[in-house]
């Protein structure tokens, strides 16, 4: 149980006398200048960590005691010039970033922790203690640590009836019985675990803003509100709340949301003056709004730039700011018309509004054009919007990525995501540029993702799991960071350091994007999923739908044709050369063929392989990797302690069922379609 | 609302001076000979009937008066010598039945009701109003009527949570809050609707017996239910509960449910004593077991006719009955598996146990195979259990059949299978002969249906569908009335007499069923429905699921192959030469092709087209027909109170949404399977 819940914070003790000897001397007394909630954070989670790892207690200092082992503190408190340093060298570093030195002095070897603020000396001393986790030697050290983008946040998709949207991993830790909980110590181990990996803000509702919902900024809720914000603060975490566009009306009283109505303006003015009334440092609002059913400007034949400005000059005068989302669509789509696309929505939307939005707006765009699927192009509005803040929404929970029953390491994703060179300005315009802000110079920018956490005891469902949370927040503090150094970093961590256990759970996550995606649905066309819970095959599930999801297969072909001569000219969204590759059958990349062209099942992929035999042979390979992976896993018996050996081999075999079924529905429904044997003759029903 | 709610009771005021002076003749003076509260119903109905069709109170005397114009009770209380009556006459009517009869008496005209049970009465009563309302004079009256079958039953599918299941008009009438309500009003105008029809038995909650609803056995519930059985009781309905078969363990603290363990029996036994206690005439327990995940005699080893004799040994002293459910199949089937054929299911489960049932069990068997599809054959049990007491089970409430939100008058379809010939015994071994218990001599039989009702104003969400009700009581009572007959009868009674309005809605109820077949799931394949919830279409729906329902569509062709030869030998569960006549591609009726045979959609039918144009013509001209009944709908505006009208209008605007959605998701999944273009070029997306 422990082990489980602890995630990658395990803090074993270390056995290797050397090097405890090693650490230990680095960790005898510590200095700490300064006083503030994230400063004592800092200093717990040193203590916690030093006695864990090493059994030892600190002497601490309450001030830049000269012979302290680990000086901690903020640049401008400490005397720079005593440990050899120059101020100019923290012009570099940015609010949220640190140094970490290992320097001689007076004959003793000295570890300073010393961040641009107080958030930085607490990232610090994760890096440490995640150094000692990772038995690296403290000599010598010298790290300038900045994270790359700005807000590093996550969306809890919680309701308040303690139920989860998209959540797999149990009920809320936020809510019980329509109430915040008061039993806060979840919360608190949950703040620890996402300040070790750096994540900076939290919005902690989901972005369907219900009934009850709609009150967490009232009087009745905003005392429990302010609680949980104290708990994140202390941890260098911001809080959020989701709000309901329709507020005015549903708890305000008024007739109308109508953003512009001047009684409207005057009760989110009041409103905002409430909230930061209990939340001094209140991050702000996060909005869904004209989406899927719910409240927003388009009733008062207002824009959504109408819309978020109203909210973010209420919020302006106390610091706050609005995260508005593009996931805006026709939900009510007609499967007959194929002329309206969804994956045009968003930028057909948000485009002509570029620079009408106030400066403390951030529109929240999903990482593809439909809704986190295994695997779909970049959405187009990254670059698209020049004027206008703008952050990447990724999705730790695993929607349709296997719903934490199946083993999914999203890393790779996000990383191919990131690193997708949008052109916006020229070659070198990766997504990681617009998100972190540099591109546009954005005031604002960041990364946020739907969490994948809840009161089960290992908090994801499936323990590996644990490795898209810890991996993401890695990931977004550094872009630059590798699939593989974060598997490893995690695996190191979490399981230890056995170098066959490593190898072996390092590949087992490494492919199992590819695996997922070889079972389900192929080259890029999405969707094929039981409507409404989004687990297992239904081939033609949202095939005669309201919701934009189509696959167009009949008997000669399958796909999507989004090009501008024949299709619904989507490809036409980017900027060349991207344009041209996707809008072109022969440069269009074999796993997005079918989202962006209609083929005939015998069209032949760059592979050499016809769509139907490609269909066919991913879908028999996917299942044998899964029986790989159960196979790696077994080898693993003894070196994992058995309750997360046993969580893990019961997932896979969870998966083997699901993987076999997507593996017989989609060859069967193919091979019923086309009428194509399969060349090697396997079993197709 | 009242015109709603009054259902086929309207009583309206007779405005035909002739006609009314005519009645009100007959009508000055009521004699009742005898007490039972069956007869209190019975003189009841009759005053209200009276008042508000005649505006007249009858003198009522409470004997043989000879001065009365109307004289009612039950055959061996009356001196039937003195109206020139033989009393042998009542050796060919049954317990329930009973004799009209017009007479000159000292001059005088005298109307005779006299049944051969108080029943009789009651029904007579019912008889003799529905004849004032369908404005038929009372001279020369003679009517000797007994009700074809012995049990004429519904079973409420309903939830003590007061959801129905299955329930398309509100909630449950019988229960709130997880009680029996104790607004009986509700219930007394259900039992007069009931019994006004013929109805004389009910069970009163779902055949799925969850948590609380296990309980209904208890002294927790029994006062309530023995209230309910009193308001059914004396409007000649007998009381039944469905019951969990695990009840031995769940509310009886044994550790078994085994039918042959002795504890279990004996705690049988003092259950039904404890029952009988609160209810003397209690009719007995439905039994769902073995089906669908409910619990049953297979967990321990046993078969069903040790289950069901379990509970027919404890109910035996006390004149109860266990009618026991033959809808048992593998609902964990394997769709890959082509040999496992659900339809087969019931015969292969129950036609070997033929004889092993006591015989105050019967098996309660649904008109096909599967379940309540617009089309399927008749089981082949019926006829096949020659030593067992089997009755039929219906369906009126609309699950598959447009949930009354689409119209389907629903007794053409009971007729077809009524008349169907089994040749169990040679030609002439209709159904109707087996249900009524004529052909093996069954000592109990009958027919019994899932009510369609809620606590809708109108009972039935849908106006006409009042009409399933209605229908459903009047053929169970007599099999040879014809469809128009009762819909015209059900029209007169529930609109009036205007002839144009007959017409149109008499067309529109005939025609209802075949339309709802043509934009439906063709040819008898069945399913093609929204899974769980069963509205609209969802071509591939079940297609690959565990429900053993499936229409094996291809590039090539479509159906089930249940042929003897080829297939799954379903065909051969049939008498000759229904055996032959549905195994031959040749001779199997066109509308059955797709439930036998798995054909290319080449295929020439019958009728001449193929199988691929017989699907593009139907569904369009299901959608056609759809628009007629509501052009006929809406030249009745004036004729029908607004209230009524607006309802049907509403709901055909929803039938006609619902069979484009069907027309164009049909017909476009088999064109993009097939490649075969329309005759006529509709369109087809």
């Amino acid at each position: 149980m422990e082990k489980s819940y602890a995630c990658w914070l395990q803090y074993d003790r270390i056995n290797d006398r050397n090097l405890c000897e090693d650490y230990r001397k680095f960790c005898q007394e510590v200095a700490v200048k300064g006083e503030s909630v994230i400063l004592h954070s800092a200093l717990k989670e040193l203590k916690n960590g030093l006695r864990s790892m090493l059994d030892i207690e600190p002497i601490i200092y309450k001030d830049e005691a000269m012979e302290a082992s680990i000086i901690m503190g903020t640049y401008e408190q400490l005397h720079l010039q005593e440990y050899g340093l120059d101020s100019q060298l923290f012009q570099k570093i940015n609010e949220e970033g640190y140094l970490i030195k290992t320097i001689k002095k007076k004959e003793k070897e000295t570890l300073l922790l010393i961040g641009k603020s107080d958030k930085g000396v607490l990232y610090a001393v994760h890096h440490l203690l995640r150094l000692l986790q990772l038995r690296e030697s403290l000599n010598q050290l010298e790290f300038i640590e900045s994270p790359k983008n700005q807000i590093r946040m996550l969306n809890q998709w919680d309701n308040i009836d303690a139920s989860v949207e998209r959540g797999y991993s149990g009920q809320s830790i936020f809510y019980d019985h329509n109430k915040i909980t008061q039993n806060h110590k979840r919360i608190r181990d949950y703040a620890r675990l996402l300040s070790s990996v750096g994540i900076n803000a939290i919005s902690i509702n989901n972005v369907n803003v219900w009934k009850v919902e709609t009150k967490l900024i009232t009087h009745e809720f905003l005392a429990d509100v302010a609680k949980i914000a104290d708990i994140f603060r202390a941890y260098g975490i911001k809080t959020f709340l989701s709000i309901n566009f329709a507020s005015p009306i549903e708890i305000g009283g008024l007739s109308t949301a109508d953003p512009l109505d001047n009684e409207v303006k005057k009760w989110w003015k009041n409103k905002a003056g409430e909230i930061f009334g209990y939340i001094p440092d209140f991050g702000g609002f996060v909005v869904k709004a004209d989406s899927e059913h719910r409240p927003g400007p388009f009733s008062y034949g207002r824009d959504h730039a109408d819309g978020a400005n109203v909210l973010a000059q209420a919020l302006k005068p106390f610091g706050g700011i609005v995260i508005w989302r593009c996931f805006v669509y026709n939900c009510l789509q007609d499967w007959r018309d194929r002329s309206t696309d969804r994956a045009r929505a968003a930028y057909d939307h948000f485009k002509p509004l570029d620079g009408q939005f106030l400066d403390n707006v951030i529109l929240q765009v999903k990482n593809g054009p439909m809704d986190f699927q295994v695997r779909e192009p970049v959405s187009p509005l990254f670059g698209a919007l020049e004027k206008t803040n703008q952050m990447m929404e990724f999705q730790v929970a695993q929607e349709y990525t296997g719903q934490q029953k199946d083993l999914c390491f999203l890393v790779p994703l996000w990383k191919e995501v990131l690193e997708f060179d949008t052109y916006a300005h020229g070659q070198g315009s990766a997504i990681k540029k617009i998100v972190d802000g540099s591109l546009y110079n954005a005031k604002f920018s960041g990364i946020c993702a739907v969490s994948n956490i809840g009161d089960d005891a290992n908090w994801t469902g499936h323990t590996l799991a644990q490795a898209n949370l810890y991996g993401y927040g890695r990931l977004i503090w550094n872009p630059e960071l590798t699939s593989e150094e974060l598997a490893e970093e995690w695996i190191r961590v979490t399981f230890g350091h056995d170098s066959f256990l490593i190898e072996q759970i390092k590949q087992m996550l490494l492919d199992s994007w590819s695996i997922y995606e070889n079972y389900t649905a192929p080259l890029g066309v999405g969707w094929m999923v039981n409507p409404h819970h989004h687990y297992g095959p239904s081939i033609d599930g949202y095939e005669y739908s309201v919701w934009g999801t189509y696959h167009f297969a009949d008997r000669d072909g399958i796909g999507v044709d989004r090009t501008l001569e024949t299709g619904t000219g989507y490809a036409g969204q980017y900027f060349s050369p991207n344009k041209e590759m996707y809008n072109a059958l022969e440069s269009c990349p074999d796993e997005l063929l079918l989202f962006f062209h209609h083929v005939p099942y015998t069209h032949r992929l760059k592979s050499g392989k016809t769509v139907i035999q490609h269909i066919y042979d991913t879908h028999f390979k996917g299942v044998a990797q899964v029986e790989g992976l159960i196979e790696k896993w077994s080898q693993l018996q003894g070196k994992i302690d058995e309750e997360r050996f046993t969580n893990v081999s019961n997932r896979l075999q969870l998966q083997l069922k699901n993987a076999k079924e997507w593996r017989d529905q989609v060859n069967t429904y193919f091979y019923r379609k086309s009428g194509i044997a399969d060349e090697e003759n396997r079993a197709i029903y």
